[in-house]
């Protein structure tokens, strides 16, 4: 790699980190180029000469970020055969990434709909990739005797370990190890201590509920 | 009530309906008022006659459909006295509602910070409500000694639940019940059978890796 490209990719990574910043807290269609320049200090035509469109910036921000969180992930599981380690690195590698990226957690969540052609499907490629390994490793940790069907599991812990960018403070909440600590054990072993039973009448509730749309339909 | 209030409710239920899935394609702040017209088929002015802005549309949805949500637990705790049945109702009343209303889902989840003044206050007010509602449900499972922090375990459920606007297809993943089943199972035992064991060293696999920001920071 020459000196000349990773002068390039410092600059670019730069830009991609401010406009991550000025999406998350302005909300990526609000934002313009030119409030990409203000925050940055690199003119227009700076950035033109990285980017094309502010769509490519938002490309450029979620392909680096599904791709530095894959690489991480990659170089983790290298040699790595037991799923429960699997499990553990992969929480830890999610955690700890969006814990230090929660800005880009952000745009990543709200703008996914935001790409589209060929940007879209990159992305999206990525997420299957990710969503395919996790799903993976659960294959492997419940034994083809899964306790709950497989998409549910995947989905949610990805669900819970997304939703940390609306209410997780590391200034107030417990620190990073021990966010990663308590989900890990929610996901496998659940809140409750092994020795509690769910009372049977405690299943379905409810199973007389209706569909409850909140508008008159 | 009166015959003429029913009318209106009926009338602007449908408006706050349709605005709301607007709103969830369009994306709120590229949705106009016109568009929302011409999608209810109800001219500007009669818009005018039930909200004052397309902020108070926003404001509307998110007061009806948490308030709503809020309304149907309530209705579904009173003199219910078990914990683990009242986990399992507000799991099953959560689901229910947002399977049923997913367009309004998404807008609620990424137009949380669209609202501002008193009406982000009143809503921030349901959902601190809510959360206090889960809270206390999970503190008196956890009889006083919680296996995880108590504030992880509450946003974690959620992130469970509130992802699925995500990935969930009623078309073609489990039924609602099956996912209420799964979701509430996951939560509370976890993914792995009772008889089995978390290796030691499948805990804190990673301790070393260092902080993983994206950027060259």
């Amino acid at each position: 790699m020459s000196t000349e490209r990773i002068a390039y990719d410092a600059k670019l990574e730069r830009i991609l980190r401010i406009a991550a910043e000025v999406f998350a807290d302005k909300g990526y269609h609000q934002a313009s180029i030119r409030d990409i320049s203000r925050a940055t200090g690199v003119s227009l035509s700076g950035l033109y000469y990285y980017v094309e469109s502010k769509e490519e910036l938002l490309f450029r921000i979620q392909e680096h970020s599904f791709g530095t969180l894959l690489e991480n992930l990659d170089r983790l599981l290298a040699g790595v055969e037991d799923p429960h380690r699997r499990l553990r690195l992969l929480i830890e590698n999610h955690l700890r990434f969006f814990v230090a990226n929660m800005k880009e957690m952000k745009v990543l969540s709200h703008e996914a709909e935001s790409l589209s052609g060929e940007a879209r499907q990159k992305v999206d490629a990525m997420k299957r990739e990710y969503a395919r390994i996790l799903t993976g490793i659960l294959e492997e940790l419940s034994d083809r005797e899964p306790a709950v069907d497989l998409r549910v599991a995947t989905f949610s812990l990805f669900g819970m370990m997304n939703w940390i960018y609306n209410w997780y403070r590391p200034e107030r909440d417990v620190p990073v190890d021990e966010l990663a600590d308590d989900i890990h054990r929610l996901f496998l072993t659940g809140l409750l201590p092994l020795e509690d039973e769910v009372p049977a009448d405690a299943a379905r509730a409810a199973p007389g509920t209706e569909r409850p749309a909140i508008w008159g339909r």
